[in-house]
This record gives C-alpha cells, sequence and structure tokens, in this order.
C-alpha cells in the first residue's frame, strides 16, 4: 500500500495537466452512494469514438469512485451504466427513449430500469452525443452532485464551437504565454505524443468541436502537401472526440503555393486552384472543417487588392469547400490600411453592405467588441446588423489585453456582458447571444470561436486559473445561457475540489477580478492603454508610429480640457453604428452606464459622475479599487494555505504577487500620466504614485512572450 | 489498493520526466534483501544540501524499495543508513574515516558497524559530496547490485562539470531538438517552477556542478540587473545540489549595456566596468561561477576588434572575476572571418601561440575536434599542444550533426574515442583524457563541457534516448575513463528496468548506434556534407554562399579523380598539428586508419582500401551498412515489445522509423550525388539510389528546429 501511495503521491503532484479532468478520489461518503450506481458498464467499442467514451468512463468512475465499474454486455445487477445510441446498442434501443430534439450531439441521461435493475443510461442520437454525455456525468461526480434519480437532456445551442489556435509553423504563438505551440510541426505527421489526445480528450469534455490549428496570419506553407499530411494526422487523433480540424489559409496562397500570378478571386484559375486544394485536403482528411480567414486586415492579402469585395472573396472559398461540408469563417476584424475615419467605425462600414450577400457555408467571425478585445468594450455592432449573414462570435481566450498568464482574470463576466447584451434589433431581447445562437434570425448554421490559450506549458494555460478560461468558453459555446458564475463554480469543484471552504472564497475571486482588471487597467470606458505592440503594461502617453490608431493617446484623447472619444453625433458618431434604442442611450451622457463613458464622450475632468464625484476624481477612484481588489484577492488566496496542494498553492501565490505589483504600476503610471495632462491634485486620501512618470516611460522590455517572432 | 493502483497507473505514465531518477519499485527479491539495510535513515537538516540528501533518499529508497527508511536521529536498530560530514554528524565523525583524498566533492559509502548495529554511512568532506553519495547509493540499487558490504570511494577527476545551454533570451534554443528554452525568463525571478528543481536533481545525480544558462553568441542584456536578478533566483534552486550558475558575455556589452565608446581589454574604463559587472554579479550571487566567452568567432566580437590578443581578452575578464573566485572559460573554436586557410588548421595557429600567457582561473574551452562536433573528427590537435594552459573539453549533447532529436545515437562510444585518443605529448599513453583531466601536464582547474540537449519538451531531451547522453556526458565528466558501455548499462538499467532480456539489447543497440550514423552520413572520415545552415539531412553538393568553408563541397573535394581533402604536407598539412608520431600515421596512407581516410588524404575512387575493395565501392558498403544497421536496429526494438512500457515504446519505435526513413536519405543521396561526380556503377548486389539526384537537391526544409531565431 505504501508502494503505490508514495508514488503516487510523488508522481499526482498537482502540475495542471490534467486540467479539470483530474478524477481524484471523492470524498468517501459521496463515493460510497455513487458507486452503487456505477457497478458495471455496459458500452460499446465498435466505433473509435465509442472505444474513448468507454475509457473514459472507466478512467474518470475508476478515478472518482476508487474502482471502476466492471466492463459488461449485459445488465446483470443494480448500478449499471448503460452507454450508447440506439443503433449501437440494442439495450438503448429496448428503452424506446425520445431523443428526436437531441440532434447529433445532444444526450440523455436518465435513471431507468433494465431487466429489473435499476440502471442509468446516457443515450444520443450519435456516437458524439453519448460521449458529451459520459463527460456529463463524470462532471456530475466532479461537482459533488448525485448520480441517481437523473432526467438530464442537453444539446448545444450553438453548432460550431471552435478553438482558433495563433500559433505559427515555427513553433511560436501570436499572443501566446504558455510556451511554445503544443504543434511539433517538425515531428508530425510520424509522432503522435499522448498531449494531443489529452488536448482532444479536453476539449471533448466541455464540448468543442472544431480546431484551427494556425495563425489567422497565415503562413501559406500549411497548405503544401506535406503539412496536409501533418494536419491529417492530428485530425486522425481528434476524429474520435468530434472535433474537427481547420486551417487559417492565406489568401494570396495561390500565389505562393499554386505559383499562379494572381488570387482574384474571379479569377478561373484561382477559383480552380482552390477546388483542386479542397479535394486534396478532403482526400486527406474526410470530415475536415473549413478555413479561416484573415483578409485585407493589418497588412493581410485579400480580395480588394483586387477591387472585390470581402463577400467575392468568401464565396469563391466557400464554393471550393461546399461540395465537401467545409464552411469558410471570414473575419470582420478589418480596418483600413491607413488610418483616418474612427477605427471602430470601420468593420460595419465595410460589413453592412454585404449583408445578405456571404453563400450558405461562410460564417462572418465578429470580435465581441468593435475594438480589439479590451478588458472592457461595449458589444459590437454588427451583432445586430446584419439578420441575413451567419455571424459567429470570436472571444480572446489568452489574454493578450488583460495581463497575460500571471494575472488571474476569470472571462466568464466578460463573455457573459458580451452575451446577453441587448442589439435591440427586434426590441427588448434581441440579446447577442440569440444572434450568435442563431434564434433572433433563424440562422442554422452558428458559432463561436476563442482565440486559445493553449500552449506546451505542463499547465497548457500559463497558470491554472487561465484554465478556468479555456473551460468557460467552450461551456458558454455549448450553451451562451449559461451563468459565468455557475460555470466558475462548476471549474473550481472539478479543478480544486468540493471542499466548500475553498470553493465559495475562490469563486467569488474569479468572479470579482475581471472587474479589478478593468479597474487598474482601463476603467470608465478607456481602451487601449497598453504598451507599444507587446500590449505589456501601461503605456497611456504612447503616440509613436507607425499609425496613429494603434496609440493609445488615439484612445483616450486626453488634453488638459477632459478626456474620452467622441463618439457622439457630435464626434465620429459611432453610436449611429447602433439600433437607435442604443445608440439613444450610448449617445446620451445621462443615460450611459459609467463603464462605456470614456468610450462614447469626451468629458471634461471636472465632469460630475452618478456618485457625486468629479471625472477625475473617480478615475482615481477606479484605478486605486483595481489594486485594492488584487490586494484583497491575494489575501483570499493566502487564506486558503493548507486546503490548496503545495504546487498549485505556489504558482498561484507567486502570480498574484505579480499581479498587485503589476496593477499598482498601471494605476500609478495612468495616474500620473494623466495628471500631467490635467494638472489636477489626487482626490484626499490617495497615494501618489510610487515614482514621478519619467520613470514608467522610462520602462522598456523586450523579448516580451507572445510579440513578434521568437 | 485500488484507488491508489489506479491513480498510480494513470499519472505515472511513463513520459520521461522522471529521466533516471524513476526510482520504481524493484523487483521483490532485490528489494527484501535491501529492505534490510535501509531501516533507518539519519541524516542531518542543517543545510539546504542536507535537507535535499535527506529528501531524495526517502524520495528513492520508498519508490524503490517500498518503503522509506524511518528518519532517526540515532542508530537503534540494524540497517540503518547515516549520511554526513564528520563536521554535520557526531555519528560520522566518530567513525574517524579516512576521508583526505576525497576532496570537497568526493564520497565514501561503507557498510560499517554503528553502536553495535550493522549500518552504511555515506560521507565526505562536504555536504556535496555526501549528496553526490546519496545519489551514488541509489544508482547501485537502481542498477540491481546489493547495498551490502560496501566499501566504495568516488571522487570526481575533473573540477568543472557543467552544461553549455545555447539557450536565446526570446526562448528559442540554437540547436535545440526538444522545444523552447526550459528558461522561463519572463516569469523569473517570481515563478520557479519545479522542472527547475528536478534539473538540479538530475544534474547533481551525474555529477554535474555548473550550468551556463545562455547562448555562447550571447545577448548583452543577459548582464542587466533585472537579468542578473533572475539568474539570481536560479541560483538559489541549484545551490543546494551543488550547481553554480555561469553565464554567456559578449565581449561589447561595455558598449552595449555600459554605454562605453570601445571594449577593449586594456582600455582602463572596460576594465572597470567588468570589475564593477563582477561586483554587481556576485553580490547577488556569491557562488557564481563565471564566464563563458565566444570571441572573434562567427561575427561575434572580441579582444582582435582592437587589435588585442585572445589571452589579453580572457585575462582582462579573468582579472574582473578573480577576487570572487570566478572562472574565464575562452573557446577555441574560432576561424577566420574569411575563408583562406584550411579551416580547420586555424583554431591552433591562433591559440598556440598563446600558451602559457592565460591566467590562472582561465580554461580554454575547446571542442573534441577541430571543426565542428562531427559524427567523426580526429581530436583537436590543441589537446596536447598547450601544455601550459588549462584545456577543457568541450562536447556537443545537443545533436545538431547527428540526426536531432528522432536518431537514436548514443555519443558515449564518440566521447569515450574522443577522450582515449592519444596525443603521444608525452610519449605513449598522454591521452586526451589525461589533459582534460590535468594529470598529463599537473594541472588543478580542470573542465569539460556538454551543449546541453535539453529543452521544455516533457522528457527534457526530445527522445527517451537522448537522455542517455546527458547522462553520459555527466558521468564521463566526473570520471572521463569510465567506460561508454558500463555508463550505457548503468542508464538502461535506470532507465527501462533490470530485466535482462531488455538490458543487453539496448546497450547493444546504444553501442553500435554511432558508427551506424557514422555511416549513413559521413564515413570513411568524410565530413559536414549535412543541409546548409540547418544541418538536417544531405547536402552533398552544396556549394553555396556566404563562405566556402560551411559547404560540403568545400569538406568532401570530391571530383572526377577522387574525393577527400589532402591535409598532408603536400595539401593544407593540417597533419602537422599533431605531435610527430601521430602525424605520422595520419600522413600515411598506408598507416591512417580507415576512419579518418578522407579527412586527411584526397584518394583515387579506384584505391584499394585493405578490404580488398575500391575506396568508391567501400563507401558504399558503408553508406549501405548503415542503413542496415538502423534496420536492425528497428528490429531489436520490435523484439522488445511487452517488455517496455507503451509510451516509451512507440516514442522510440516511431523515431527509429523516421532515422531509417532518413538514413536511407542519407545514403541515396549521397551516393547518387557521388555518382554524379565518378560515373561509376555501383557494386555488385547494391541497390540503385531510390530517387534521382534531383530528387534530392530539390527538397528543401522550411522551419527546421534549432535553426535561426523562431
Amino acid at each position: 500500500m505504501l508502494v503505490a501511495g508514495l508514488g503516487a503521491g510523488h508522481a499526482r503532484a498537482e502540475d495542471g495537466h490534467d486540467l479539470w479532468l483530474r478524477y481524484r478520489p471523492l470524498p468517501a461518503a459521496q463515493a460510497d452512494a455513487a458507486r452503487g450506481h456505477a457497478t458495471q458498464l455496459v458500452a460499446g467499442t465498435a466505433s473509435a469514438t465509442q472505444a474513448v467514451t468507454r475509457a473514459e468512463l472507466l478512467r474518470g468512475l475508476g478515478g472518482l469512485l476508487g474502482h471502476a465499474p466492471v466492463p459488461a454486455d449485459a445488465v446483470s445487477r443494480d448500478g449499471a451504466i448503460v452507454v450508447g445510441t440506439p443503433a449501437s446498442s440494442p439495450l438503448v434501443a429496448g428503452l424506446h427513449l425520445d431523443l428526436h430534439d437531441l440532434g447529433r450531439e445532444g444526450y440523455l441521461i436518465r435513471s431507468v430500469v433494465l431487466d429489473g435493475h435499476p440502471a442509468t443510461v446516457i443515450a444520443g442520437n450519435d456516437d458524439i452525443g453519448v460521449l458529451y454525455g459520459a463527460f456529463g456525468l463524470l462532471r456530475r461526480l466532479q461537482t459533488g452532485q448525485p448520480i441517481d434519480r437523473l432526467d438530464l437532456r442537453e444539446r448545444p445551442r450553438v453548432q460550431l464551437r471552435v478553438l482558433d489556435h495563433w500559433d505559427n509553423l515555427d513553433g511560436s504563438v501570436e499572443r501566446g504565454y504558455a510556451g511554445a505551440s503544443i504543434w511539433d510541426w517538425w515531428r508530425l505527421p510520424d509522432y503522435l505524443p499522448p498531449r494531443y489526445t489529452d488536448y482532444a480528450r479536453a476539449n471533448a469534455s466541455i464540448g468543442i468541436n472544431g480546431t484551427v490549428l494556425n495563425n489567422v496570419n497565415a503562413d501559406p506553407l500549411i497548405l503544401s502537401h506535406a503539412y496536409l499530411e501533418k494536419v491529417a494526422a492530428l485530425a486522425g487523433v481528434f476524429r474520435p472526440y468530434g472535433i474537427r480540424v481547420y486551417l487559417s489559409v492565406r489568401f494570396s496562397a495561390p500565389i505562393e503555393v499554386g505559383g499562379l500570378k494572381t488570387a482574384d478571386p474571379l479569377d478561373p484559375q484561382v477559383q480552380r486552384w482552390w477546388r483542386g486544394k479542397a479535394d486534396e485536403i478532403y482526400r486527406l482528411i474526410p470530415d475536415f472543417g473549413g478555413f479561416l480567414v484573415k483578409a485585407n486586415s493589418e497588412g493581410q492579402p485579400g480580395p480588394q487588392d483586387y477591387h472585390r469585395s470581402h463577400a467575392d472573396g468568401a464565396n469563391m472559398l466557400a464554393a471550393a469547400l461546399a461540395p465537401h461540408g467545409g464552411v469558410v469563417m471570414w473575419r470582420a476584424f478589418v480596418y483600413a490600411n491607413k488610418p483616418g475615419e474612427d477605427r471602430i467605425k470601420q468593420a460595419y462600414g465595410e460589413f453592412k453592405p454585404l449583408d445578405g450577400k456571404f453563400a450558405a457555408n461562410v460564417l462572418l467571425q465578429v470580435k465581441n467588441g468593435p475594438l480589439d478585445f479590451q478588458p472592457r468594450e461595449p458589444f459590437n455592432p454588427l451583432f445586430g446588423a446584419m439578420p441575413k449573414t451567419q455571424l459567429m462570435m470570436e472571444f480572446q481566450i489568452t489574454k493578450e489585453y488583460l495581463g497575460f498568464a500571471t494575472h488571474l482574470v476569470y472571462l466568464g463576466p466578460l463573455y457573459q456582458e458580451a452575451l446577453a447584451a441587448d442589439t435591440m434589433e427586434h426590441g427588448k431581447g434581441s440579446t447577442v447571444a440569440k444572434v450568435v445562437d442563431g434564434t433572433l434570425d433563424g440562422h442554422a448554421l452558428t458559432g463561436m470561436a476563442g482565440v486559445a490559450n493553449i500552449g506546451a506549458d505542463r499547465d497548457w494555460c500559463g497558470s491554472v486559473f487561465n484554465q478556468a478560461n479555456w473551460y468557460v468558453f467552450g461551456r458558454l459555446a455549448w450553451d451562451p445561457t449559461l451563468s459565468a458564475r455557475a460555470i466558475a463554480e462548476e471549474w473550481t469543484r472539478m479543478t480544486f475540489g468540493n471542499d466548500e471552504a475553498v470553493v465559495r472564497p475562490v469563486v467569488d475571486m474569479m468572479m470579482g477580478s475581471r472587474e479589478a482588471a478593468v479597474d487598474y487597467m482601463t476603467p470608465l470606458g478607456l481602451a487601449h492603454l497598453m504598451g507599444h505592440g507587446h500590449h505589456y503594461g501601461p503605456e497611456p502617453w504612447d503616440a509613436s508610429g507607425p499609425r496613429a490608431d494603434w496609440t493609445p493617446v488615439y484612445f483616450h484623447r486626453a488634453d488638459k480640457g477632459g478626456i474620452g472619444f467622441d463618439r457622439t453625433a457630435s464626434g465620429s458618431d459611432a453610436v449611429a453604428q447602433y439600433a437607435p434604442p442604443v445608440a439613444n442611450e450610448f449617445a446620451s451622457l445621462r443615460q450611459i452606464p459609467d463603464e462605456y463613458l470614456l468610450w462614447f464622450h469626451h468629458v471634461p475632468w471636472s465632469y460630475r459622475m452618478r456618485s457625486g464625484r468629479t471625472l477625475w476624481d473617480e478615475l482615481v477612484r477606479h484605478y486605486t479599487q483595481g489594486v485594492e481588489d488584487v490586494a484583497r484577492m491575494r489575501e483570499t488566496w493566502a487564506g486558503l494555505k493548507g486546503h490548496i496542494d503545495d504546487e498549485r498553492y505556489r504558482q498561484v501565490a507567486t502570480f498574484l504577487a505579480i499581479q498587485q505589483r503589476e496593477a499598482q504600476w498601471w494605476r500609478d503610471a495612468c495616474i500620473a500620466y494623466f495628471q500631467s495632462i490635467n494638472g489636477l491634485p489626487l482626490p484626499a486620501g490617495y497615494a501618489p504614485p510610487a515614482h514621478p512618470l519619467k520613470y514608467y516611460q522610462s520602462l522598456s522590455f523586450k523579448y516580451v512572450p507572445g510579440y513578434s517572432a521568437w
């Protein structure tokens, strides 16, 4: 006993690699209660998905309950778990379950009686639904819930639930803060280390069914046959888990890979080249998902190079993929190559006129906000403005603008805020979530993408708490109406166990963390005050090239008189891109919520806020509040010492210390800078910045992770 | 029992992370026998090194024997292990052991009687010697040897046993094939993940006592205060394990970091700057090891930029370090910036005249051969030519020219061949090993460096078998007279267990692997036929820029008449750099061993070899033999299926398949090319290349690991 104990103790260090699939033993009482409902496992192995479903249940139940159910061909005692589809399992077929509304990916878990024995059935119309059901049952156990008297029905509300990897073929990850790329392109297609399978398991467990393997700033080499063989090898690992691979493609690939002289989407040779390439891909990968395209954006080539529209470009690719069932995810993140019009207005200007012009297998992939993954943005006005187009949400999971891997910022509230925003397209209740899940305008093909925060670090995400952002993305893609708090609690229980002394404080800490980051970075509607290019730390003073709308001063517009970007009719009139009730609210100084104030208005420093404070005092208060909130998070965490294993406790404690230091830096640098503009004293009781402004301006950073090639 | 068993089975997958310190349970008979000699552990914790020694013994013995010895303050029963120095342990002091010849790092392990009980003592003059002794005892157990009736004395024969990491501050590793750098510079000095400790444990277990953290192509930023604080944090982790940190420094750092106008080593300001920098470093890291310098080599700055000698440069740095006890490791890998004289002659030409001119704390770091880590080279003629200079060996552990991470090539035989080479400096027996360990010319300060093959890959080295090269380097640095086979056997037992059905075939495979690589890449004294820059695959036809002596054609000199580089008196006369008996042997076509033939001679294709075959036929035979040897390695490995855990079995099987494919490619491409030069038919019975020469010449590779920035 000691042997195994010692060995296990040593090797099962909580290094984060198991993510939320840790399957550590449940407390005895819960395990005892559940064990009677997991005595036998009747599950097929006729397909690869069936085999991995069975293996996952044996592994999960074995770990959680202390022993795995006995594999069996029939139910011969109380407490069997029966798994399958009506087609794969005569037992399931015999139950005549009503599965008609579950689709291909939905599942049902029900406590039934089979051959006179109480049993639990996990059923779906397709193997993949059953796999999701298996993970659903395991999640119940992991979160401390009983597994008797079950009657659960689940199906995803969004069809394509996709991770976008901004991974380069050289092993670097753009905006990646968790080490190198997990894709070992050099040793593919031969070598398939276990982490590829673990990646698929983790994704399947939260319902993610697609992965875009490479950066949207795409290297055309990915479309060479040699690389497609590597892609096919990965697709083979992921297939049993219901995950399709997609590729980011460079619009000019017909020139670079195909040797053509043009990439004009209306050129028949170009169209033929893409059709041939699609055919080649599908010969290697019959269930290939499709293409993700960043075109005519930040220097990338695109159809406008040939005076064609985004729709011309997207539809040409869509035509090549359509015969095989593939889709095009065309990004709406565009702005002119030379600054002119308010940057955040440009995507709307370019795409709204194209509403209804996209082929049936095109999704327009729209970032949650109109700028670029800031700590807080109002929702993107394209949501609600293109009813005849399938809009797909693009969230960022990696924290490019939110403190990288070391800041504890749970993104659930950010995602939920964006999804719950009301576009008012068809009156009240026309939420972004309903645009995304297709119910608002009756779209069947729907999607949600998250820019992955995954790298080769042992814990995948660069910190334990970043794993929660991967998790919440998947869960919200499955069901955009879930609450961020409920998901945080699920994740916490699965990640740290069901000790109530841990769960509540951790969830509270997570739920407050995003607002803390907004406060210490960009409160009251400010945006993009981050360091030039690398986006690390505060540089609100930055006005350097190469273009104005990449600089903080462009966005905050602080001057002696006030601060903020006038986007009302007297300014850029970006408000007009929203439906009238929303536009009116945002345009009205009286109605606009504080959190969006400076996004839409240039406001005098002395402006009296709802709180009664002046804008300047309120700004200082928010910056200070952010730092204090992080200090409180540290205290909370310190209080959990002894309740958390040593390795994870220390990692989080270390990162919280970094976060507090950097939050203070953010506050002090921003206050010092804005004070240099407005010349105002700090409100009473607020500490001055630790250093003079010059100090903060003198800081420079090299080798910032995630930025530029390694 | 099942709980722990299941849990352990899952988590203790053989993913290679534990290296040779796996501590898996020994077979029952051996464990039973040994358990009686490990009942109690009397070990201090007064110093950090004592604490880690005690922890390692508890962990190792607990894993190997099924339960750890009981920590105790005194010997109260038979079978105690007593650990310490005469100063740290009254029990050890009371034994009055003869430790006088063990130095600071040596140890003694002896079966004794203490207070009437049979016991085992591990003793040394210093804590670090005792730690080495603890690893020595564990190694005995791991390799299946009894631990009773022990009387072992060990001390290292080489003083500085150092890993050189060619790791860049951006996270890439020059010539690294095991993922990104293990140093997470961004999150240092705060975050110290467990892998830093595991790295130190692994190194200490084989006696490595120094690590150069950064690439010899050094970024001056490493000398900034912010980075020195990061270095100090790593030094703090390594210190208990007896490992000192060293840094590669850029000779021009006084300009780049210090803001001076010159880096002239005779400039008083420059000297002052380096002294100040050294003082700053030692304030942070009191046991800092010193500097490694690549100067005036491949574009790096150096003293010659100021018309000063290598000795001027090295001695200036040495003067800055001397007050603190630091050393300078000055690399002898230099050749003129413009090709002229035979490249391999140049280092000798530059350095031999400086013999005796280096300060007492300078070591000249000399690669094993005169070219650059080829599969086979004759020994470097600097060994034996500079008796008044402390020469330190530089081996390459990472396989830049030996198939990267995927080829199974055990480097023990290469290292042993180099160390056993006889310089004849003082007559027969004047081996390179005796130069390196200082005994030949009476040097006290000695060293051996290995260019690390370590990266962030879970298994550290990119493959299980590459771990053996790290291991054998450490063991040979400890004792250059050990046999490569004996070390291979040690490693195999520690890595795969003591199943004799595994040990013998694996050791045989390892021992033959390097000769196989020589045969399929560069047989009969050929060198540097590898792909341009990235060094992947064969490109014997390459004659591209920017300099002739980086191209294969420069080295093989194949023409219609013959092949090989005439380095006798009729050619470059490089032979004259060796002592006369060696020079005569190499210069004589009749005496020179086949394996060095084409290194020193340009020989007609029809030349009759000792075997009776023509040179051409012999060349084809060697190339073919290399491929056949790899095929046999695959067969051997396939025969071990079931004896090796699944994860490692599959990884090795996959890599051997890649190796066979690439060996065939090497053979076919080289034969096709040389045949295009000499127009000769293949000898009877030898298969022609699979493709025409043009095919091999058409292959190109992007994103080759280890080459250029990521």
